[in-house]
């Protein structure tokens, strides 16, 4: 019996095969309040991993972590008027502290309504409005500056449609929160954390990404400039894993933080943030798992090696398990994370099937014959079944530098196999309708130019549903014309449909 | 100038000492949300060592981490019915997910009433009713127990009076729920996680707990039995640390969790949840800092050393912090937080106050002379200005191994201190007039017999303000006449004021 049973094709139907996926694998399942998610524990092993390692790049850029309060008085989104047309459509909102018996009905509560809140509160949906709140308490003098802070929080956002990790109601993440003396600095800060981003992405996710600009119309409620990293999912379309903004003094001044300056001025503060969130899981899913199940890059991996014990008789278990021990020891004094899987009532078939529903990068198997022969059998995730050097034998003198360097060529193919198809999924087009063509038939990333107006580009979303994803961030753009308008454009954007 | 200057002594005024200590120092603050705190950069750095410590102990012990939404849907708080007497009265409910612009005010927003939700939701005030509504869906076999999950999350109890961290209406803290097939199994984990607490109180935070049950009127709402750890702070009154509860069946029949056991008969399981807060942070103040700020013991302290260049020209500061460059590199190698204060708007005497402030429990201060004699003067926190062995002078080459030796000798000592603290504070009463008498004159623990009767308890408190803060889990318990009643007592248990 195989777990994958079931498990759609992607090329059937890649929204199912995603939503089976992430249920069948244990990342997450919907949970009995609307829009809101469990995240189970192997999913919330990955995500940890996740956060060990941007928590990490953030204290080495110099951040500290602190916490806010999970509510936001209404009054406090009203004061920056971008920032609550943003928000104010999607959030859940505290009107009473407290339940009572209810009289007509044994057993149940109801609301008190001698509780009600003279002003709601709305369970944050992001944290400027009490951040930068806070901030006018801490902010004096341009020596209280730089002020570099995070998060790691839960927000919510009333979400019509959900689907898991993508768009929840109540999702996880981190919210970066900066406060700085010059707009440069501010600038500066904006491009060092998108950077970090990128190279999260790519160095630990394995997911190649488009660093660039949005446009106004897709920037940040209370952003001067949101910069964004752009990813490929196998069908095609994009997602946005992570944005930085560069708040300008919007935040200072409606929430009148200022500082004394060198020369002793008083000057709004200049502000950032930035956040990545548990979305991050979703594009990990969708850039590199595959119709048998996921595909984890060893960075990532909860379990980076999986052992699987081939016997018939618990004598042969026992030889087996005294060899196995050994190899868990020799992989573990080189870091690596390994499971040996001892359950009873499963199969070998049912296990290699299991594992790989799970992702992990690297399977041994261990037999008898193995033993005999001195050798253990390694088969990588990363490759399809079948597919030359997927499963080979190796002599079982050298497992722990193998899989040690196995890891590292998985972690690398992963990441290659996703920039190659984003390279033969991003095509260019120089006319309107080449445009709507390849969104029609090809779909993927299609770099064109624009001529920077939100008329162009509203124009181009209802006509083909594809956004202007960001103005990418790189050194040879060439100028040309419009596609739509024939007006000039200094670079070629990059358009795509998106999640 | 002292930062110190105008902290209130503990004898003068010990809730206005810890009030001011906790926002001096940097650890938290009131937030403009009612009862809401900010925790502040350097306040969460004590409490992500916490979290560290405790996370690593929770996963020793087999526990993996998981995510649960933040909502409780009104009917599931109905379901048991203690839990919903016992937090209903004091909980956030969110009873609308939009707002939009008021019409009679302009840049105002206003609650839509088109939004109404059709059930309110609750924010978590704890999660056993999520979890376990989730945990019908994950349990059909005994193959699938036990089920030991962990949440590090914020919680929400409408608080009308709060205290930085020791009462706050939000507050962050991990809940271990568990399922289990046996009842002594989960009694074996609900012991197994006390002492995990207990561990973690005195090995790390310094503080020497009691461990014990809760009477029933002190239960946990929904438990079947509660344990805990309780502390005692330097005013006296007890803290309690940390709770354990055995909840029988009891929410596996509010929310219908059912088991095939091995003899394939479904069972009703078996649960137990845990949990400590950021009210760990309160309690680390309390039991140790003094009238000159925050002492830390070394296990938890953000910044284990701290230098303190003492110079008059650049020229002698560069060659200081040659020096001290080497020091940090060797101390640092032994896995020791250095930070080397090189603020140059500060005197030495104000960064020594801050420092002293901020409990670093080591300070090293290098001058010119000290150079010359090839010497560094150490000075160590948890001694009291003054006394002996407070500041020394050792050997320049010495440093990293006297440094190693010394913070494991402060971290000791530290509990050593609070442990004789209690022990000086911890009395008897063989009569109730004996026990008023010394509560009200002496306070501190009394360990005197009781009867077991919840009527006798509440007479106890109503008439001194004490309560039962637990029947200790020890060996050595004795039979007696119980001091209101004269009825037969099995042991003596711990009165005392409490936070």
């Amino acid at each position: 019996m195989s777990q994958q049973k079931g498990l759609p094709k992607r090329s059937e139907n890649y929204a199912e095969w995603y939503n089976e996926l992430v249920k069948r694998a244990d990342l997450a399942e919907n949970s009995a309040v609307r829009g809101c998610m469990v995240i189970k524990p192997y999913g919330y092993a990955i995500w940890e991993k996740m956060q060990a390692q941007l928590d990490k790049m953030f204290k080495e850029t110099g951040h500290a972590n602190a916490y806010f309060p999970l509510f936001v008085p209404k009054s406090f989104l009203e004061k920056e008027e971008g920032h609550a047309e943003g928000f104010a459509k999607e959030c859940a909102v505290v009107t009473h502290y407290r339940l009572k018996a209810d009289p007509n009905k044994k057993g149940a509560l109801m609301v008190d309504p001698e509780s009600k809140l003279e002003e709601e509160l709305i369970v944050r949906p992001t944290s400027e409005a009490v951040i930068w709140n806070t901030y006018k308490g801490w902010i004096q003098s341009y020596r209280d500056l730089p002020l570099l802070l995070n998060q790691w929080a839960n927000v919510v956002r009333w979400e019509m449609r959900t689907r898991l990790f993508l768009r929840t109601t109540e999702f996880l993440w981190q919210e970066g929160h900066t406060a700085h003396a010059t707009s440069i600095e501010a600038l500066q800060e904006t491009r060092q954390m998108l950077d970090v981003y990128a190279t999260f992405a790519e160095k630990y996710m394995a997911v190649p990404v488009i660093k660039g600009i949005k446009t106004a119309n897709e920037r940040f409620a209370g952003a001067d400039e949101t910069m964004c990293i752009e990813a490929m999912m196998q069908d095609g379309k994009a997602l946005q894993a992570g944005t930085s903004h560069f708040l300008g003094q919007n935040f200072a001044k409606a929430f009148d933080v200022k500082f004394l300056n060198k020369q002793n001025e008083l000057e709004y503060v200049f502000g950032t943030s930035w956040g990545v969130s548990t979305r991050l899981m979703g594009a990990l899913v969708m850039a590199h798992s595959d119709d048998n199940g996921l595909v984890l890059p060893p960075s990532l991996a909860p379990i980076q090696v999986v052992i699987v014990p081939i016997f018939k008789t618990p004598e042969q278990l026992q030889v087996i398990t005294e060899r196995v021990n050994q190899i868990e020891k020799a992989l573990q004094s080189e870091g690596i994370s390994v499971k040996f899987d001892t359950r009873d009532n499963l199969t070998p078939g049912f296990k290699f099937a299991d594992w790989e529903l799970r992702g992990v990068p690297v399977r041994l198997a261990l037999g008898q014959k193995d033993l005999d022969n001195n050798t253990i059998e390694v088969s990588r995730r990363d490759k399809e079944r079948g597919e030359e050097g997927a499963k080979i034998s190796i002599s079982l003198d050298e497992v722990a530098p193998f899989v040690k360097q196995l890891l590292t060529n998985i972690q690398e193919n992963i990441f290659q196999k996703a920039l190659h198809f984003r390279q033969q999924n991003t095509h260019t087009a120089d006319s309107y309708q080449e445009l709507k063509d390849i969104l029609a038939t090809k779909g993927g990333f299609v770099l064109a130019h624009w001529d920077g107006t939100t008329e162009t580009e509203l124009k181009i979303k209802e006509e083909t549903k594809a956004t202007i994803r960001c103005i990418p961030l790189h050194e040879e753009a060439q100028a040309g014309k419009c596609i739509v308008t024939g007006n000039p454009s200094i670079q070629r954007v990059v358009f795509a449909q998106a999640y």
